[in-house]
């Protein structure tokens, strides 16, 4: 069957080659499937190797004093965990969407929060901007979601927290560009959009945040158990973690982070540009906060939206509807969506504007 | 490549059908592969449907007042779950190995913990029979595990508890024969031994054991919360429950659990035979408490062991070594593990032994 564009925003679109390697090999593991393979076995070890210390390493450039976990949970586990592992006192939070209030939400149930930056009341139009953030100089962190999914905003730019640690969700915009990881205190990411399929989530921690945890939490919800256990502390998702590193290899094999960030905001361009020459679509966020991961628009009416959507899928371009707090059109074009899709949403937009 | 019998304990073997069909089905779902579909998708509902409400309920016999979970995290994460949502005064454990230690342990920085029954100082060669566990009358939940991986033990019945409420961590044994479930509170189970791949686990929770849940702790990490979504209240891991519902269709294809509760006691009585016939091989578990799923066995010397791991290897019966805690050797021969692999095993252990 041939393969639609995809512009869900995730579990999301994968590259080709990385779909057809996991099923070519999916029975090739000594006789066995990587489904049946034990996690304590070379084979494994090999995978959780590449895929962790030297490709998510070397892709993002990171400092030494930095560890890299593969976890279940998603990113949700986190937004509970962060708050277990390193709030002691007080811990300030940047609210920019949906998900930066559900990690919120969770941590109200550890501990003190102060909601330090709030787009809510502009309809999470914006990213905070150098100045905007008011930090606590004795918060325990600063949480942030770079990248916001359902709105369609992003981060220009890591906002400058002293010395407070910075903690990221970066689950829709991770390894899209080049950050200074050395700028964060902990990054962590759902695999589902530009990593691989659900089922794990990417940790990224600074070492010295692992000796903060305190005694009295249950030992598999710290971080530094599993650090300590590198990983292995229980049976990982061996499949998920398999298909991440394969996502690591084809975007390494691709140029890397300058090649790939490169190629997204060619991307991004091309439906921004639309927008921008249009009088009919209305961009969702404020110019300075565009995501190049998720591109929000609306239309004139909600009929215009629903023939909008059912003609792209005509078209073979499916997952466009907005999240329903938005309304509108999001297209998800993460690093693994072709750009020959983005080309033909750019299209389908004119010609649908020109008829309607 | 010709398959292995693979007698690993969890990544386990699976059903080749089932192996063949995620395959051959890998890259077909309306233009995507199985990993890039939406969980909100109508193909996921039903995916989930299917293997969460029709076959769990059925293949178990579940009363209606009972709800069927899918979540990440393995069984791991339930020992700190359990205790978070319930425990309010004090729990009981039954300590039967490794696994009930791990689960006590994460448990002891939740609240207050009874240990009710240890077979510790017996080298965990036995689980409790009637009247050897004593429940104390107000405990919120008794803690028991039911199969005893690593040392190949497995309760005979489901012990008497009162009113109290009997959580059971279920992974090694999990549909591999009837149980009354109606006699359990909370039942959950990793997927990686009898289920599917890892990744995913089962929770089967009794509906008014939801209500216990406090108020203060993250609802990511509440069983209501979960219940709540329908398992949707994060992203699931997608490709893991598709295994896993393919899992039980072949289960019930296969004759459901009293097939299945035939074939395995048969499997295990072919290698119990040769173990109790043997002056050469020594079982580990008590007779009256020997698994069906795991049995455990010892040879005369260190290197005796190392030579039968060798030799049976090049067998293709792979994955015997005992756990270090035990050592000699371990086979796992759950549901999907192949009677011909059992019966090839059984020869072989009688050939070693002839010519040691």
């Amino acid at each position: 069957m041939e393969r639609v564009y995809n512009f869900n925003p995730g579990p999301a679109t994968l590259p080709l080659e990385v779909l057809e390697e996991a099923r070519d090999r999916f029975m090739e593991f000594g006789g066995m499937s990587i489904l049946e393979i034990s996690h304590r076995s070379s084979a494994f070890s090999d995978i959780m190797d590449e895929a962790a210390r030297n490709l998510v390493v070397e892709l993002m450039g990171l400092p030494k004093n930095y560890r890299v976990l593969f976890l279940q949970g998603g990113a949700s586990i986190h937004f509970a965990m962060v708050p277990m592992n390193l709030l002691a006192t007080s811990a300030d939070y940047a609210i920019t969407g949906h998900w930066s209030k559900r990690a919120l939400g969770e941590a109200g149930h550890v501990g003190k929060t102060n909601v330090v930056y709030t787009a809510e009341e502009r309809g999470f139009k914006a990213t905070p901007k150098a100045g905007e953030l008011n930090v606590n100089a004795n918060a325990d962190y600063l949480h942030i979601t770079t990248n916001n999914t359902i709105f369609g905003t992003e981060y220009r730019d890591i906002p400058d927290a002293g010395d407070v640690p910075i903690v990221a969700d970066m689950s829709s915009d991770i390894l899209s560009q080049r950050i200074d990881a050395s700028r964060m205190g902990l990054i962590y990411a759902g695999a589902q959009k530009n990593l691989g399929p659900s089922g794990v989530s990417l940790v990224i921690i600074r070492e010295d945040l692992l000796e903060r945890t305190p005694r009295d939490i249950p030992p598999i919800l710290t971080y530094k158990a599993h650090a300590k256990k590198n990983s292995l502390l229980n049976t990982p998702p061996v499949f998920a973690i398999f298909c991440l590193g394969l996502v690591l290899k084809w975007l390494k094999k691709s140029g890397g982070i300058e090649a790939i960030e490169k190629t997204n905001r060619e991307k991004a361009a091309l439906i921004y540009e639309v927008l921008d020459a249009s009088g009919f679509y209305t961009p969702h966020a404020d110019h300075d906060s565009r995501s190049i991961m998720n591109i929000t628009f609306t239309l004139p009416s909600a009929e215009l939206t629903e023939k909008f959507v059912a003609d792209a899928e005509q078209q073979r371009l499916v997952g466009l509807k907005g999240h329903r707090s938005v309304g509108g059109i999001r297209a998800s074009v993460y690093n693994a969506f072709p750009v020959e899709g983005v080309r033909k949403l750019a299209a389908f937009m004119k010609e649908f504007e020109r008829n309607s």
